[in-house]
């Protein structure tokens, strides 16, 4: 689940409280004033992960207008956390016993076993399609097929980057920023994805942004960007060394294609960690896209990548009417 | 996690009472007794994955000989426990939001939030190595590195590939091979992946294993290859669409680097699968690797790749005692 794409920057203080006043009560944040599900009616199911143990909902609140979406996700187990369950406070019930081998449920007290909730209202049919369970295919996209295809997909959607930029002007998540490098040509921010709470090291999950815009994604990158792409995995590595502790040979250091949002950004994992969207499919590990560059200067230029998208996707419905892939 | 390859089997009624009998108070089984945790005494977590939310620990209880193993994993969500968890009873503690999304953590009843919990006890050195999280690392192998410390490796540990060659004379699991291309040079078959019961298609794992002899990995690939890589892929999809009726759109192929094993083989996994081993670290896809083959006959040969190694394979010591890569 990667909120960025379709996340807007926090307001300035003084701004959000003019846009509080002019609103309707109905219409209300819902944020200021969610409690608990008690108003909440559920239309359906989106998706369900068991895996991940994520469920994400569609529905909406009495008496606010517009749909809303909640996805909720057990949180993972840490040290802190593990204290607080095993302990006299929670309870056992046996399911069943077979020699060694003991099936329990425990019951940890409610203080100690939240589970991690977003709320989005109101939630854009976007956003429904994002969260929705559905079918994917495979694109090799040759050079031609980019340049005929997708990149005129993209020119016409225009996809706002405005909470990009509010991070890069230090108009937003300053607080979070790890690592900055003001460079205008090789220069990023490092910080922590909104997907990690930056609590553990055992999901670190942060991302570089770039401060060069007009760098859409992996297909724009030649040798004119080395000096970039080394700079970012060299800073990056020791940023994360002298925060987190970590070596860089247990970083997974990536870029998407397709990408999130069209602004180049690079990824860095704990490599146990397996994070969503790390597959072959989608993931291009930054010292291959490097040494590719080294091998051959146009090589983003030149091959064929294959990348992932969904059968709600417009990027699909423009494969699919060239006939290039169908729905089965 | 997987228990099924150290349990034992329920014992007849008479022999379990037999045997309860003839051990001493102390060391009565644990299950019998266990109602909290309160007696147990925790010496050191084995590993947490915080993607599927579990945590293994090890310990004791007090009084109680040997050494207990506990497996901790948070519960899937489905529409029941959904019930139970948005409704008013459930608190909603907000951590911050920002424009449409809000971030909270939400508190289920206790009796809304069980744990999953597994405890073996006592526990063998071998169950303890089984549920230990060991460190990976990537490395980056140049091609120097491949054949000053990859290679010599291999042919040093000299794997054995009996079991290959026995499917591929048709000395074993005939009845599984779904589809053969005899040809020496660019022949093949393709017969479900052991991790694949072959009974429904969400899961769906097969390999092609190639009858030419001699190809090792990734690295051995020139484009001499090319009509053998081109043939599994074209009559590979083909048998798959013809057996499973999926298309080639919603199959994911691809080789891995390092492979488990040193003949060459391609995977064909269902796209929605997330089968084990697909992530960028590790696999490679088809496609791209042909279409890197025709960019440049010999991109194998000069391409640096990725790979991960756990900290206590031998190939690990290898890098290690250069000095490439150092436990934390």
């Amino acid at each position: 689940m990667n909120m960025a794409d379709g996340a807007k920057e926090c307001e300035p203080a003084s701004k959000k409280i003019k846009i509080q006043s002019d609103i309707q009560e109905n219409d209300e944040n819902i944020h200021t004033v969610l409690k608990d599900f008690s108003e909440f009616q559920q239309k359906r199911i989106l998706s369900i992960n068991s895996q991940r143990k994520t469920i994400c909902i569609e529905g909406s609140f009495n008496n606010k207008s517009g749909t809303a979406i909640v996805l909720l996700e057990k949180k993972p187990f840490n040290e802190e956390s593990l204290k607080n369950t095993l302990d006299y406070s929670c309870t056992l019930h046996k399911e069943f016993s077979n020699d060694i081998y003991g099936f329990y449920e425990c019951f940890p007290s409610v203080k100690y076993n939240g589970i991690k909730t977003t709320v989005i209202h109101p939630a854009t049919e976007k956003h429904i399609k994002k969260y929705q369970s559905q079918d994917v295919h495979l694109i090799e996209e040759t050079p031609e097929l980019y340049n005929s295809v997708t990149l005129p997909h993209l020119q016409k959607e225009k996809f706002s980057l405005q909470w990009v930029i509010n991070i890069l002007e230090h108009k937003s998540e300053t607080d979070r920023v790890v690592f900055e490098d003001s460079n205008p040509e090789i220069g990023f921010i490092l910080l922590p994805d909104l997907k990690w709470d930056a609590k553990q090291i055992e999901d670190l999950y942060l991302i570089a942004i770039v401060h060069q815009t007009g760098i859409k994604s992996l297909r724009d990158l030649n040798s004119c960007h080395l000096p970039l792409l080394k700079n970012i995995k060299e800073k990056g590595i020791k940023a994360i060394k002298e925060k987190y502790n970590i070596p860089s040979s247990q970083l997974r250091i990536y870029v998407h294609y397709q990408p999130s949002f069209y602004h180049l950004h690079v990824h860095f994992t704990y490599l146990k960690y397996v994070a969503p969207g790390i597959h072959a499919e989608r993931s291009h590990i930054l010292s291959s896209v490097i040494d590719n560059i080294e091998l051959m200067h146009d090589y983003y230029q030149k091959a064929t990548l294959s990348f992932v998208v969904k059968e709600t996707e417009t990027l699909f419905l423009e494969y699919e009417k060239r006939g290039i892939v169908k729905k089965r």
